[in-house]
């Protein structure tokens, strides 16, 4: 069978799943939610998100449009006729640039369209029974999962496919691929840092003042930042994660293919070199069977189960289809520089990191889960105050990372081994191989979620309520998993983009006991707090300015309080919109900057040091960030389920605290971290031409 | 002139200035110092601090022998004849292990000493003057500063002639002399872990009974925790900075040693050979110069300027004697491998290293002192409450790191670049060289911190409390600088350490892109946090037994706390001792046990990656924490001052949060960084032979 023809096949399966999914849907009629006064209030707050999440992503696109083309024009002006070829790398390049920022764009519009029909729905379906709700949230989930595989396959397999053709040199070809890969992690620095920004400045300036000021409960409707922090849900997680993961499946992808056209044996082989897509490709009816599994039963207990279950069943099966394609598609043997990889190889790479996968989302689950110990030990240390829950939360995080570490460690020792740097990307792509229902459980987090909103803020029965917090619930723990997930395969994504980078530049050996490199190591490390640091502030900043805007509603608008009269809620969300866009600045010259001024001033090898140092401590940080605000989070759920004094206890109040340090760190700083070691990889990878022509340009210059 | 000579001399000069201040501030006579009830009070007081500073040593102690007993049949065992030589080198290096871990308990035990009579002398003269207390202060601190040098200097000296003497291979001599930095690096162990867990225990203990439950003020003498808690001052700041400074000086020295044996031209000329030692006894002279130029008025703003003003101008003496000694000492150019090196080279990499420790010192300063911006916002950041005061305070940390990491980068590119690995080692010798005052200042913090406690306790006049506290204030600023220092020479030497181990492996390439490498790195990367959970930890477990046995006092004592009964102030030592010793277990075993099952396991290449990844995210981990820590402090200072409602407003109690977060973080997790930096690297210095034929043994067995 064509390589070709199975991925296009498997990519219009996902595309047409996801309609399917769409449609099922927004069939389910908002009418029959409830008497005609409560349909009107909850089509009112739904309309009111809806609009929100539109306004945010008209604007942020807006901002993404201007940025994207001065960014082409940068890489064709960079990259334009090196001297090597006679052919225009900037134009290539900075058209799969502009096509992968369109189409992770579309993806994450897409993903947050149906997100905000879907969650009104599953509040309506609530009304039903709980596995009606449960099914509305899984599929809207579903179809950003499966509507962004399948448009990330065909954007890909046609600009490889188009290139060759082209350009007529597969590994020049894929060079330019590259480009494409860079796009998709340029919209997602956009949707992580900018959407992180957005959703913990409105979350945290409607807490700090409704909560802890004037004491009304959360999603309460007289908060005029009530909207924003509901569609901040849907910002943070559904389009910053999906853009974030649409960056890791495209750059591994993008890494494998650039580093398998350097392999004898591969690159003369059609289907061997379409091995890389070919395993995303047959994720798709892995997850599409894994999916329709998804049924759960009407009792409180079961969502859970069933939400971890599809990750390990999808794993199962994703083992047995990747044993098959690697049968049929891949060669017995190649050659990458000196080392012969065998198919067994080949294999064990895929599968490593595919399990690795999974084992870093159980030990994720273990840290952050209050059925475990590690959140029981924070929740008790805030017995004796909010001092002691923060030093057990930040120690929680920082232990979190070891095995996940070392895992990823022993993935990497492997895969690296048998298959060369080549097996680091393939071992990325098998992590994100099941991408379709990872993304899936994801966005049924915020749609649950919002749910729940929409239901407190229409003041629908206790019965609604209790369901929708059950869905909630589970989604919590999945979502934390994801994160998790999204981190280890940044990880290796990044490190498959600096191979790549290596190959590239044609090194293949960095000596670590150089100077340049190993000042370059020290650089590199201290760039992921750096990072934190401002993506923290950030938010601080943000929020105070939210914090404001609140407060002023409260005191200028007469009855607001005693929901008599409405709030303003477009103008909290405009102010979100704005703080982002504005905070997430420093960070974004940040990563774009510093491997570029850092490659040209001081050449490749110092610039591979700087990577590799980034890549060291980002791991741990992105880890430890996301572990510790998931634990600090459940601790205080925990807490408010009835341990310790439950809510309102000065436990709780310790706890409450703790949530609040954890929310930038969790949903801003630690994500926003797996950008940061993507970017800078793939921006090396793609500039490498540049940055050792300008650096010798330099060198020549300044007569050394 | 002879090298031998003019060290020998610069030592003698250290251990009688030592004596002499010894002496000054022993004849300052209690009984001037008050009514004859008010001097029987202090000196109780100050009778139960001395006597619970020594139960603690006399404990730890016992351990620390047990240990190095066990330790050194270890090293005997490890290193006993390894094929090459018939040179016994476990019989050597054992003994030198056994000699390096004395000399530096003794250092520890008479900073101690010294402290415990110094701080009570300190209030006396306080009634006097602030000058005159001051002076005693100062003094007493200098005792620890010059006597440890002067001790470590001989005792180096010593084994260096003698080892070379017996063993009559200068090269294989110095390989021994290692173990004299491992044993100094053992104590600190005891010193810095174990004494952070007891000093943060007691004080976390103290204030969360103390302050927060009973509402009685720091220092009162009816909380029975409040002795360990000056005990602690002592323990952290002088037992543990004195044991982590000997390490760095003696480690950095023993690393200069190994490499600059493998230099031709060094290697055969003694006084060049000798030229680290050098530096170090030219810093004497330095010192006592600038020591006796430490004059303060008696005014209030008199005190920190003054301190400041000692390293500022140290650092300059120390440049022109540094330009002297090598002129005189160094050989014009002599060969490291391939590699020649100059002797303005040389002179370069000693004053990078020390004009970057001040560089550090200054910048540490701008973000933990109230003066600047950044602990200003943290201020600002505590209105809104605990949640924003932690978030600006941890990125107050993370940004802290920046610079001093770009300092030290460039630090090691320029001295590895101009002097190779010997560079390296040079740049840490040329950091610590003015240690004498920067330990005289150091141990001036717990001294003055004593003797506000003791004034308190003694309910002395509140014109003496205020001098105290002019006293500990500017003590508190200098501690911060202190640790920053101690950090930046920690990294050197342990980067100075690593380029050794490597010199004696005979490895002088490390292939970054290899799987066995940067797996290693990764590896690496995550041991500082889960260190610091480790210690956060232990921290908070002995912290919570503490706390019990202060309630239970209260509860069982009938009067305690109306004052007309006496707290069990003994049991309280007990239990901080006690706490700390067993909490210490497992950051030991993880600091001890990594690096040689790594390297047994995977090789040296492998460990060599470890030990950089670990020193890469260590150092940032390090700075943050201490800075984090330094800021959250003095944030809270600036509030009781004052400052947004001041003390007992909201604002402060939420700025309470922070410091005590605060607390192992800079205390006891930070500077704890230093020894696993610093104790893996020489533990694989000293065990390469072993961990080289055990593996390669291992390796046989499996049959690979």
């Amino acid at each position: 069978m064509n390589a070709v023809v199975v991925i296009y096949a498997c990519a219009l399966l996902a595309v047409i799943t996801a309609m399917v999914f769409a449609i099922r849907v927004r069939s389910v009629s908002l009418e029959s939610g409830g008497t005609t006064e409560e349909v009107a209030r909850f089509k009112e707050i739904s309309d009111a998100i809806a609009d929100g999440a539109m306004a945010f992503l008209k604007q942020e696109y807006a901002y993404v449009t201007i940025f994207a083309a001065v960014f082409a024009a940068v890489i064709y002006a960079a990259l334009d006729n090196p001297g090597t070829t006679d052919i225009n790398e900037g134009a290539y390049s900075a058209a799969a640039f502009l096509i992968g920022a369109f189409i992770s764009s579309v993806c994450a519009f897409l993903g947050m369209k149906i997100a905000t029909i879907g969650n009104v729905r599953t509040t309506v379906m609530a009304r039903k029974s709980l596995s009606a709700a449960f099914r509305v949230a899984f599929q809207s989930g579903a179809v950003m999962g499966f509507g962004l595989v399948g448009l990330a396959l065909l954007g890909m397999l046609t600009l490889v496919l188009a290139f060759t053709d082209m350009i007529g040199n597969f590994h020049l070809a894929m060079e330019m691929v590259a480009g494409f890969g860079l796009g998709g992690s340029t919209v997602a620095l956009f949707g992580r840092v900018g959407g992180g920004i957005f959703t913990k400045a409105a979350d945290v300036g409607a807490d700090l003042v409704g909560k802890l000021e004037l004491g009304i409960p959360e999603d309460d409707p007289r908060n005029p930042a009530v909207i924003a922090d509901n569609v901040g849900d849907n910002v943070g997680d559904i389009a910053g994660m999906g853009a974030d993961l649409f960056g890791s499946c495209a750059e591994a992808t993008c890494a494998a293919l650039v580093i398998g056209a350097t392999a004898a044996g591969i690159a003369e082989n059609e289907t061997a070199r379409l091995y890389p897509i070919l395993i995303t490709a047959v994720g798709i009816p892995v997850c599409l069977i894994t999916a329709l599994l998804a049924q759960i039963k009407d009792n409180a207990t079961s969502v859970e189960p069933v939400l971890k279950r599809q990750l390990l069943l999808s794993t199962i099966l994703m083992t047995v289809a990747i044993i098959g394609v690697t049968n049929v598609a891949m060669v017995d043997s190649f050659t990458l520089g000196s080392m012969i990889v065998t198919r067994n190889g080949v294999l064990t790479s895929v599968l490593a990191g595919l399990w690795s996968g999974l084992l870093i989302g159980y030990i994720t689950e273990y840290y952050t889960s209050h059925s475990y110990g590690p959140v029981r030990r924070v929740a008790d240390a805030s017995k004796t105050g909010a001092a002691t829950n923060i030093i057990y939360g930040l120690s929680l995080g920082y232990e979190s990372a070891v095995i996940p570490v070392l895992a990823l460690a022993v993935t990497t020792y492997f895969s690296w081994t048998l298959a060369g740097m080549y097996g680091i990307a393939l071992a990325a792509i098998g992590m994100i191989s099941t991408i379709a229902i990872g993304l899936t459980i994801d966005a049924y987090g915020p749609v649950s979620d919002n749910a729940g909103g929409i239901a407190e803020m229409a003041h629908l029965g206790p019965e609604i309520r209790k369901r929708t917090d059950i869905l909630d619930a589970a989604g919590n723990t999945t979502a934390a998993i994801g994160k998790g997930f999204a981190i280890g395969s940044a990880v290796l994504t990044a490190l498959a983009l600096f191979a790549a980078f290596l190959t590239r530049s044609g090194i293949d050996s960095l000596n670590l006991l150089s100077p340049k490199v190993f000042a370059g190591l020290l650089v590199g490390g201290v760039l992921p707090f750096l990072f934190t640091a401002q993506t923290m502030l950030a938010v601080g900043t943000a929020a105070f300015g939210m914090i404001e805007e609140v407060r002023r509603q409260f005191k200028t608008i007469p009855g607001l309080l005693e929901g008599k009269a409405k709030p303003d809620y477009k103008r909290c969300v405009a102010i979100s919109t704005n703080a982002a866009l504005r905070q997430m600045i420093p960070p974004a010259i940040l990563v774009l900057g510093s491997p570029l001024l850092f490659g040209v001033l001081f050449g490749i090898e110092a610039l591979a040091g700087m990577l590799a140092g980034s890549l060291v401590t980002g791991v741990v940080m992105a880890l430890s960030a996301s572990n510790s605000g998931g634990g600090w989070d459940n601790a205080k759920k925990y807490i408010e389920s009835g341990a310790h004094g439950g809510k309102g206890s000065d436990t709780h109040k310790a706890a409450v605290v703790g949530d609040t340090v954890g929310d930038p760190f969790k949903d801003t700083s630690g994500p926003s971290l797996n950008i940061l070691m993507k970017l800078m990889a793939i921006l090396s990878l793609v500039f490498a031409p540049f940055i050792k022509s300008a650096h010798d340009t330099l060198v020549m210059w300044l007569g050394m």
